[in-house]
């Protein structure tokens, strides 16, 4: 069943959350559905080269769930590069970012012994940075000024919902998924739930204080919400009560509200990142919060045979496997041969789907057929 | 398990139940997602104040499924005075509902011991009528007429159908998610899956024979359909027998539908109580039809230790509790600094909300490019 | 869990995938849900007329994943029809598919005891054969050039999406719902899976290559990654290895994508097969492909007890009692008196429903308002 609630996670959650853009909606659930069941496969295969049984691959749940989770990271990255590349390029990403998770995976869980059982370092952080590697790698100055696709309308802000409400709802079996079973894996869903409830009530309050006349804002709802599930991630089946999670909830979720409205407009125009759903402040912020709040509750004791050093070690280890790697694969998908599409191109569907004709121009032309009567009257 | 399909009923069932609304889909969805996570911190902090082991909070999924269960009392008022209310009333509704909820819980369940597995009169019930009578005392003269954003359209319809679908599906667990395991809880899901199979098909039928040529209507298949798993709660986990949890969900289906057709609009206009969700026709007259079967099932003694008298002394404090303490919440968010929007504001996302630009008509400026255009070739 | 996660596909994968047409949404969805209502009841009596237990009903959660089967059939078939039928044919045909699919199914899997443990055969190929024998009987000459509502636009394309990502996720659980606990449930969880993964990649492939400038088709991507979720049914639960899953996976997203592009304009066209949501290439030829693939396995000893005389003698009563039955059943739906909608009506949820008015041309009309004042200014 836990499987079952990351795997609704993955498809649902990470494919609907995308859906956010005017004219971009197919692309998100479609090429969503793409990487994720291409991702599926390389994780497993992969897991199966480093574990191999006999010279034989063996399945298990345990193994899906993983492959699930390294699929996961690809997801996160592609939302820093959304409408910005091609199917192609995508895939590209996939093999070499599933690839990077599995060596820093190894290396930091493997090796080091470091816990981190929401995976707040190795999915969240690491997905964060490498995707924002590839798009300061990719950065298209004649986007400096936005693009006219680049927004919502109102039916996509509901889609995108769709994706927030699940994310928010299954976040607790994600953080629990491979926590032990018992006390601990009650532990990570307790952590996880109080997390995110106080979280939410952050991210309203904040959304409030800073926009316009105490208005909410919907790209602050659908993402800073779940800021506190990515950040109790490393500590979720560590002791540190229903006051502790809550405190990083809160933390996070000021920091993601913070971070929409004032750090991404500066990481885009002073440092050429463009982070097209704002990956830095659902991911990358709150995942290096919950590497932080895990050396913390090491220091303190909470949780056996967890020692603060390795824990900050993993979470270098992943914030440079992510830096490094991502732009290594941003150079890979900058060769001029992958079908990027022309900046004009970007955010829209249909240069790589089939669009229903009268919708091509995303609504508007519904119309059309009014406009031509209308015409004519005039 | 039985928790995580509760938990989806609260949030996208509820949530999405109430987008119908053209203009009010962000609050519908937000305010959800707001109230709920403040209602379970709120429920499960009162359920701790009652039952303190050894001065501790502890933790059980039985009580986050009781702090899901007190949200979702508040939900169904939500639905009775939605887009007519600010989220800082809302949070005091929380805040005065819940806590009127566990008084009511506390004496119907827990001191006279009554049954009320699926919570026909202790949520359904109470929360309907907690709801109408905020709703009343907030009458606004000046909405006698209805308002234009009133309303729903095509693609606020099928949004509004995911919550029908996913209340529907997971009713059972709702209904079964703390009966006792073994026969009980296979009859508790059983019964509602037999009641609400054959409301589903009253209220096709009965919206087919009150509407002008036969025709469906949307509302009706929204609402009515799930009257069945509303009404059949308390008496899930007795042993009526597939033919009486019909003869339940068929009667609720038949009241539900007859209740939207021609009762709210009486309501209305003769008692001042504009109930925006019909949320009397869903959850308060099929809440009480569920109260008065678990009476007639007492009578008949299908569970054992369960009295009629105890169950009707159940029904009316669930009743007396909500409607008095409905006035006096409805009284206090009266006050007039809790930023409760004008008339003509109601129903409309603009006012919380950053709405996107080329949509805060809701749809028809999607298209002022082309009407500039237009002008301009006129 | 298993039978909560089947009904979540038989409410929410069908309903939502047949959501694509422009202005058919509301019957989708509510009809649908009508249908299923009505089938599940309908499939649990006549379980119950087959295997009395001391002359009384007895239930369980098997006999309820049954009743969810046969409902499936319906709904398959419904997809062939979808848009040219009434709400009363509807239920006509569910009642009399009902019944032949319990005939078929007592005699393929009770008597000849053949394995079909995801149901390939008896679910997949007898409703797609089915709806198709009923849609030749109900051929509509008028219809031969298209109907300008028999599309999708951009929203319903995504609500359509919904339901593909939900039926892809919940899949495995579909073919391992009635297998026998232990391994051959896992094995076909993870066949199922592997299936899958394979069967979306060839999808994508498939549909680029076949579509101009490269291009993604949604109507290919909704549907044909599904396939292999169909076609590995029956042999889910034998040994047939990752690798014999990906085969058929493929195999199965290759024929449905040229199924969709080539080989459905030729059914409408010279065979009088109007099929609407294309089920014959979803579930009729990889249902085939999976029952053929059943007989190997069972050359090939995959699985023991199973014989592939035995197999290949239920795919062909499959298929019979399919095309007969459906014939018959077609025949009893031409009947004049059952309100079938004139040929200028089909697809159009304004015969059935109270469309919201200002939207009963599909979005069109949204504008109205903006016109008038258009048309004054002009």
């Amino acid at each position: 069943p836990m499987f079952q609630d990351v795997h609704v996670m993955i498809f649902i959650g990470f494919g609907f959350l995308m859906t956010f853009l005017k004219r971009y909606g197919f692309s998100s659930v479609g090429i969503n559905l793409l990487l994720a069941a291409f991702g599926l496969q390389w994780g497993l295969l992969l897991q199966n080269i480093w574990h191999l049984d006999d010279g034989k691959i063996k399945l298990s749940i345990e193994k899906m769930i993983n492959a699930d989770f390294s699929t996961a990271t690809v997801l996160i990255s592609f939302g820093a590069v959304l409408g910005k590349t091609s199917p192609v390029q995508l895939l590209i990403m996939t093999l070499l970012e599933i690839t990077t998770f599995c060596l820093n995976e190894h290396l930091a869980v493997g090796v080091l012994g470091a816990s981190d059982v929401g995976a707040s370092m190795t999915i969240h952080a690491f997905g964060a940075y490498f995707g924002l590697a590839v798009a300061r790698v990719l950065y298209r100055p004649g986007l400096r000024n936005g693009h006219d696709n680049e927004g919502s309308v109102y039916h996509s802000d509901l889609f995108a919902m769709i994706g927030t409400v699940y994310l928010w709802m299954f976040w607790p079996s994600f953080n629990s998924a491979i926590a032990e079973p018992g006390t601990p894996q009650l532990m990570a869903i307790t952590n996880t739930y109080f997390s995110l409830a106080a979280c939410a009530l952050a991210a309203y309050a904040m959304s409030s204080l800073v926009e316009h006349k105490g208005k909410l804002d919907m790209v602050h709802i659908q993402n800073a919400t779940l800021a506190g599930g990515v950040a109790v991630g490393t500590c979720a089946d560590m002791n540190i009560g229903p006051f502790g999670a809550m405190v990083i909830g809160v933390t996070a979720g000021v920091i993601s509200t913070l971070g929409f409205k004032f750090l991404s407009p500066i990481l885009a125009s002073n440092l050429g990142i463009q982070d097209t759903c704002g990956v830095h402040n659902l991911h990358g912020m709150p995942g290096i919060l919950g590497g932080l709040a895990g050396i913390l509750a090491a220091l303190l004791g909470r949780k056996e045979h967890v020692t603060p050093g390795i824990q900050a070690a993993a979470l270098a280890s992943s914030l440079g496997f992510a830096l490094v790697g991502g732009a290594i694969t941003g150079l890979i998908m900058k060769l001029p041969f992958w079908g990027q599409p022309a900046d004009q191109n970007c955010f829209d569907d249909s240069i790589y789907w089939e669009v229903p004709e009268d919708e091509e121009e995303a609504g508007e032309s519904l119309t059309q057929a009014d406009h031509s009567k209308n015409k004519a009257e005039a």
